[in-house]
């Protein structure tokens, strides 16, 4: 079953990222120099495309393609250090392999290293906030009604493109992915790091909150 | 139990209003001076967090993040006075650090005072329909369909940005956190006390509607 | 029970009329000259409050809204011809005094006649295929899926305002109430009876394709 | 029954090629200049009426409206040759309909050819990966959840508007009808063929990874 569920992450991911970029690319292009409107046609593409990929591919690896919520899985005892080692493995390769699908299917160079900077102590707020949120939203949304965990997680997505400064990676292999591309959704190699160790603390405080927050109390629940 | 349930509503209202400012800031510093593109990109991520904020915390506060709405589960009888008390509280809090939070994520000094004016019979008007059409789509939606409730009030607020000359706050907490920064959201503090009567208003207008629109008559119901 | 199901008739029509005349305004008023963006703000509110509305005020009154759709269910026989009547009424009032509701939020007269040409073969051709479509979503899919009519109903005007050259009236009671705004939704009144001999015809074809599409044939259904 | 299965993939694929070419004559015309927003305004509305016709018409005849996902019904065993043929025949002649009507609507000679080049390597793969993603969208949300595959269509085939360089045709009988129009969504006939080629083999390959992702593993499933 392993090699499936690594298959429905690699795919999962690999699609994901042709969508954030492959649509920052379209957006940017035809937006002719408004941003407003190139993000709004980057987030709602992102938004959609997670509701359709967690739908089909949940139940057979619950559709994390996202190293951070794989790891808050694991602190959750839900899946095992091995495993969720070669899912992050496959995330990230997804990750690389969607980005240059992407430049594959806009004409572009394949390897690409992005120039542009998203650094500072705003933007390392922001992507805290902005893992903190995702993972809040999976794990409140997962207790209330997990069968609304698409819907939920497409438009927190979409919704986090504008309310953080960064426009919420949220997301380890993503913000891996964006490196490599020289175009609307880059992100600066040398600015990855602190992307993802905001991410991971983001996560990890959401993890912590909602163990207080769910903490079963017996109430039978809607 | 009363604790949890207060940090849901903390929690809640904090995200939400990180969400309308922090959209706010994004929307209009990209949107090159189309107020509309601002206002759309504003709207759209403040219903996308609605859905979500509503379907994980449903379950464990009802999901109120409004003083307005509490005060009408109050009239209901379905929460005490001290509790609704508390709630309104921390929905103050969370809207204020909600506030901040935009403001640091957006590198803007954390203390503003909005500047924006927001008077005059019409807005008064507008945000008296506001809160009576979000207080009606809350009655006749958990009358009809409970679980349809995260959609419907996702919806109903981005309909509402559109079509109240006030951009729809319906909420006075979300109001009080609004005078604190002085943004696309924001409103000179001197106009919200208006704005907080008039949606009092409109939300027991809409409850006394509803109390004789829904009053039940024996009929089974779909 | 009658007198409610006109008051769900009534305040659903007259705050879909508020919407549709409200987001009109704000969004011309805003768009600084872009008609598609101001189209694109007023489609998307009124496909969100056609949700609400309906998915609260279905199981009340049937959510019709639209004399239109009473005719539909009239040739059904699922309501008396009396009734009916009584509906297209409190519909009509509701539409004229939604209108007016907007006018005040937006500090306009409240009286207003419209200027707004909308005539010829074409325009009258785009009346009989929205609605044509209407109907057509609202059986098709109260057979396939009941449940899901608010959300087809309401993504089914959204995409009419685009693929009509009428932008989709595609209701005899909105059509009326439009003529009495001189901002963006309206039409001018003498153009008004081709609207609404048009939007009859095609909710009739719709009505009589459909008997024939979904003619019960015994099989179980999903 | 199969005369009705071919009455709904007539009118379905009918209304599906009215919205993608009235919606794109409306938009263009409106958008003055604004490609993106253009696109925008042809995507959100095609994304809608898939979720509306599919909601209505899966229940009679599986909602295909593609020759590519009939040809992958075919190769599942789910639907014989010789109907097969049919649903193709009805697809192709309602998109040819469905476009002719867009036409009417908009005051338009009825009778047009496409003069807008779509061709080289970039497009044929951004069709496949297209199509591909289609598919994938179909089967795997097919197998997790089939109430959601209104939705997830819809919202796939919004995202793909952006995320591939083609706009994502992903249907031979869109394709074709498309060559009629030599408006907004149009294609130049001459290019026809290679899309149509490049959907097939992105179709098959979907079919081909979902047959080994998708293998039943005795598993009880969510």
């Amino acid at each position: 079953m392993i090699s499936r569920q690594l298959g429905a992450e690699f795919i999962g991911t690999l699609i994901l990222l042709a969508t954030v970029v492959g649509s920052g690319i379209m957006a940017e292009t035809l937006a002719d120099g408004n941003i407003a409107l190139a993000l709004l046609c980057n987030a709602l593409p992102t938004g959609g495309i997670l509701y359709v990929l967690i739908m089909g591919l949940g139940p057979l690896s619950g559709a994390h393609f996202n190293p951070a919520v794989t790891l808050i899985f694991v602190l959750r005892g839900e899946i095992g250090v091995r495993p969720a080692i070669l899912y992050v493995v496959v995330q990230i390769a997804g990750a690389v392999l969607g980005v240059w699908l992407a430049h594959v299917m806009f004409d572009q160079s394949v390897i690409q290293i992005s120039q542009k900077m998203r650094a500072g102590p705003a933007q390392f707020a922001a992507e805290m906030v902005a893992t903190f949120g995702l993972v809040f939203t999976i794990l409140t949304v997962l207790r209330a009604n997990a069968a609304a965990i698409p819907a939920a997680v497409g438009l927190y997505i979409m919704a986090a493109y504008w309310f953080t400064a960064s426009t919420s990676f949220a997301n380890p292999a993503v913000t891996i992915g964006r490196t490599l591309t020289d175009t609307f959704a880059g992100i600066y190699p040398a600015n990855a790091p602190a992307f993802i160790v905001a991410q991971i603390i983001g996560a990890v405080l959401a993890y912590l909150v909602c163990r207080w927050l769910l903490k079963p109390s017996g109430e039978p629940r809607a």
